[in-house]
């Protein structure tokens, strides 16, 4: 683009030829305007693409989480689930999950284009977004595979993690967010659900209830683990091996969260418009949105060591992490419509609900390693109910623009109907997961392909299934002669030692 | 935005309505301004969420170095600190944190607007400005924390902490940040102190001599470790428990650094006019800045490496982390405005810097377990001053323009009134955190409520108060029975086995 | 920039001042030149910052991996060797590395200018580029210290080291990618190698293979760990002593792998133009980049699953984390220029490459303790062969645009030219590494600096060399008053206790 004044001139004096001055003209403002919907599409894509980035290190925090948090003798067990669930994820989520969570036009229920990326991109849709989808899919089944940790066998990992990530989440994902989903506060034909829609801006239900309701159902089916609660029923803590990484597992997904909540805008350079002036558009909102899950992970952080220390009598920063978590997971489906004092709210309720699902958990017998059905399906569950109580009317509009009218929360005045809409997103994703996963892992169950063996149990997953021992700490063990032999080939009935006296087996 | 040839050609061409030409002309240029305006927020925006979220990284990378640094049995406790630091943190800054810092318009000494971020944002700050200053001030109460590790009482943590981030390190920011700040380079009415400010650009001084310094209080008052020092006197190295996790710290710390350095400048796009053209702007400066950080701390970890190995006889990986971090800390302040091979020299003398402090501190008996005073309070304050010897004309002028004539660096033929700013600061900066954490600290000592009985200090802290032992790598755990029971009350004098026999103690 | 419709009516009105109405129209033209111009600018910068960023993860992620690969006694070691590959890289980089990778005007062999950063930045290249650049260049030589870890002596590390990052590693990547480069497929003066030059969009040749092959002579001529094959010639797995730390380090080199591959780019912010409409430029070109490289990663993962679950009868999560980086490694040079599809051959085909490297590595008893050789060499290569077979016409022409008629893959009709100059980037890049490294450890093992005594060797360097024990989990350590109480000047001989009974020998 150059604007020669000398060439201009003529073409104005004259006025003879106003027609070429116009189109010079126009042909200018034609140039810069692409140049400014590029910059638009590098800028959009640039911050949804390093979002994605964010979201994808929420798996290996989900891992390490994880790892610290079960017994050392499944750690390779349960990294390999994580491992996996990102992996299998990339092709499953390729092949068919986008098609079925966006591949509109469609209907309400699930999607139909964009098998294996095909026709791909479209002006709605671009690589960034499949990426930063597929970060989310994964999320569900890491969720689910922390339920059901240190009792399941390989191949049941192998087969709910790729129905879920495969089906039972897209498809819920299509409802919430796609722009066929009945359910969608942003859905295009304006045939609003209850004329509001549900707000889960980044998934308290779709993403983390739906992880942690599969969860529910795999942990109930395959029972505690043994030792888990003794002869009188009490509960009997079995601990993690590692809180330092549990620590690193909770901070990297601090970390991550801040693509998944301000990434879910999907594009930062968009204007509000309105009175607040120019300064003021959607990456002002982004940014109050890190803000808002800040604020309630941290509440969550606080309220769970004050009451924890009360209940238990200690400082316990395993437990503060597992609290930080349930702020987040609450926070996500209204963090980008409620205000930061709000936040505050939803974090100290939600170490509450963490709490007392905690405590209803250890009642009812019910046992889940990661705490993940009562963190991510309680404090979720909690997330959607207070978006339905203090969505901000100012927000809900920016962020959903163009349905004048729209409720709002029932406590900043917008009537119920947005809470009606949440709590059907409730009911209709337990009844969705209970009825998908449910059979599933009941299935497996009766097949005899879901708990492994009472034997295998005790030694550990990683000496009777995935090669040996996570770690060898022992600075002689090949001085000593006696370890360090076989790789090959394990028959895990000949392998396991579970009374053996070296912590540092190196089948 | 649609320029239209025919319906532009016939204002031009009557030129009677010359007006309308001009009229319909200027609003494309009104849109396309404000298009561009919202796509500079946009940017700006991204770069600051960005980096802010860089810096957070840091709060990870300094939990997994404290708890690498400390010994096994008071990971849980060292952690769990600084979990709360981002946590607390979160709330203090929130609540009154950033008011003081930064609520203009002000006095030079505190702030006072924007408690709870009422009437936020505005069209000088936005949340991701805030976000950015919440995780610079979590970092100073890590580095204290530091200092005092393995032997402090959590609740004395918990008042310390609250006061340090909700209270004297804001004032600081204040000072040399706030645009009210009194010594501020870039203060807003032009009246700087010595005609020049104290160039403090990331924090060498209001972050890391900040924390540095109530660090050295707080350990000063409260005396080495037991069996840190033998009876003669002599050091005796108390080695933290896992190499590892402080290599992984110090790496999260250095990826973290590129936030909180070149981060600082909060916009990139951003040009710089000059002889240069266009090419070369902010952005150039913005990477200019990662480069003199990244050749610190390479020149301070290399430099570390060699003189440690002819003081000490060995290649050590934990010392040379340290060197490197050294380096950072130092090119923290001048980061923006030297020149690359003014940052060699900067960290090859921080290197130096942090070695004499160490043999200081050995000779004084003075014991900092992640050598915090000495490294982020020495080598802060060589930052400080280096920056007054080396800070390079022009670059001082782009960073902090429009202050035609300002002093700059002494060995740069900018004189020395830039370097008496730098050492006002470092004065100041040492008398307002003496006068306020010294007492503090030697408060909480007369109450008793500072240091751990030696019971506690000889069992660890995390038996006796964070319930349990952070690892448990025994593969056998539950299944010798014997072990694994109690997790609830737990009440520390009748739980801790300081002589007990398995170094997994699930209690 | 400000329109006024009062200023510019009077100059089109009279049409006397033609002139004073075109300047003032062209001046404002011109200040929204340069503003798109800047925001051009900071948009880009902003991109290949953080990009760069990404790939610095990788040095944590590679270290963390080599720890955990190593056996506990030599963790010390080989952290220390990785920390000095970005400190080290640093200075030799910014001093002559990059000189002779992009000091242009050169010729074809070998850039010349620079030097130390001299008259930098251009307009060509600036600050974000070099911390690019400098971010790859620390990778190559992280990979080679893998293949030797656990029997090299560390003078020897500091020295191959430093030939590897600061000359051999600079002249390929000199080739393949300066503007001067004999291969390069977008040689400024078009006279490419067989018409088409080596595409090697991220480095599986210059990066991978030369790290790999660099590594291989140096495992060949040290020859393998003490134990490592058993009297028979059996393998013997000497197993790494934390398989968390090998899963973290795997998931920070797929995070950090974003910013290798999709950061190749260099600028995100450019159009394509053409019939797809303006929705797909190179921010489309960037997103397709991160997918490929994630479906050959994922696919070479789950082939690794299956195929070692056939070969060894257990679910390995080490194999797979290894699988996954051999995609990785595969993917590299053809990210930017294959179909989503192909992307997933690439990662079938990478992991049976692994396989089958490995199965002779141990027919050869050739031991490289992290398969260094024969996964970033062994699949390097395999993604430069891909590369040449499945380069999609289309994108091929958009990311080396402007050479109408250039050949593309085989297998999609593009001819058999740019196999061919895959080919010759294999053959020349075996040639050149073999004669400078090989050589050069040949020469250090003559010296009998190469290769640590096997005493040194048992009781790791860890002990003898670097201080102590990277780890000390026992909770009573100073209550036993037997250690801790040394760590000054260590005399190997004197400190090393192969037989002791503590596994915490806090030397």
């Amino acid at each position: 683009m150059a604007c020669s004044a000398s060439d201009l001139a003529p073409l104005l004096s004259t006025t003879v030829n106003s027609t070429g001055a116009a189109t010079y003209l126009c042909s200018q403002f034609t140039t810069i305007s692409n140049q400014l919907s590029d910059t638009s599409y590098a800028v959009n894509n640039t911050y949804l693409l390093f979002s994605a980035y964010l979201v994808f290190a929420m798996q290996l925090g989900f891992a390490m989480l994880c790892a610290g948090s079960v017994r050392a003798k499944n750690t390779m067990n349960i990294m390999l689930t994580n491992v996996l669930d990102a992996a299998a994820g990339g092709l499953s989520y390729y092949l068919f999950g986008y098609a079925f969570a966006f591949g509109s036009p469609s209907n309400g229920f699930i999607g139909r284009h964009f098998f294996g990326l095909e026709d791909f991109p479209t002006p709605l849709a671009d690589y960034s977004f499949f990426l930063y989808q597929w970060a989310f899919a994964i999320a569900a089944a890491g969720i689910t595979s922390g339920s059901i940790a240190e009792r399941t066998q390989f191949v049941a990992y192998l087969i709910y993690s790729t129905f879920l990530t495969g089906f039972v989440y897209p498809v819920v994902s299509h409802w919430l967010w796609s722009g066929d989903g009945w359910a969608n506060p942003a859905k295009s034909d304006n045939n609003l659900l209850f004329g509001s829609g549900a707000i889960d801006f980044a998934g308290s239900g779709v993403v983390h209830m739906v992880g942690g309701i599969a969860g529910l159902w795999g942990a109930f089916i395959e029972g505690p683990r043994i030792g888990r609660f003794d002869r009188n029923g009490q509960s009997v803590a079995l601990r993690g091996h590692s809180a330092s990484l549990v620590v690193l597992g909770s901070f990297l997904l601090w970390f991550g969260w801040y693509g998944f909540n301000p990434g879910s805008f999907l594009i930062i350079l968009k204007s509000y418009g309105g009175d607040a002036g120019g300064y003021y558009g959607q990456w002002s909102a982004v940014g109050r949105t890190a803000v808002t899950t800040t604020l309630a992970g941290s509440t969550a952080a606080l309220t769970t060591l004050f009451g924890k220390r009360l209940l238990s009598g200690h400082w316990n920063v395993v437990d503060v992490c597992n609290g930080l978590l349930g702020g987040f997971a609450a926070i996500t489906a209204g963090c980008s419509v409620v205000e930061p004092w709000a936040a505050i709210i939803c974090g100290f309720v939600a170490a509450w609900v963490l709490i007392g699902c905690n405590k209803l958990a250890d009642k009812l017998q019910y046992d889940d390693p990661l705490e993940a059905a009562q963190l991510h399906g309680g404090c979720g569950m909690w997330g959607l109910l207070f978006t339905g109580l203090f969505a901000k009317k100012a927000y809900v509009n920016e962020v959903y623009p163009n349905k004048p009218g729209r409720p709002y929360g029932l406590f900043m005045g917008g009537g119920g109907k947005l809470l009606a809409a949440q709590i059907i997103e409730i009911l209709v994703i337990l009844g969705w997961v209970s009825a998908t996963m449910g059979p599933l892992f009941y299935g497996l169950h009766k097949l005899k392909l879901l708990r492994i063996s009472a034997e295998d149990e005790m030694a550990g997953m990683d000496l009777t299934r995935h090669g040996g021992f996570a770690y060898a700490y022992d600075a002689e063990d090949d001085a000593s002669g006696k370890s360090s032999f076989m790789m090959k080939k394990v028959q895990p009935s000949k392998n396991t030692t579970p009374n053996g006296d070296s912590p540092a087996i190196n089948v």
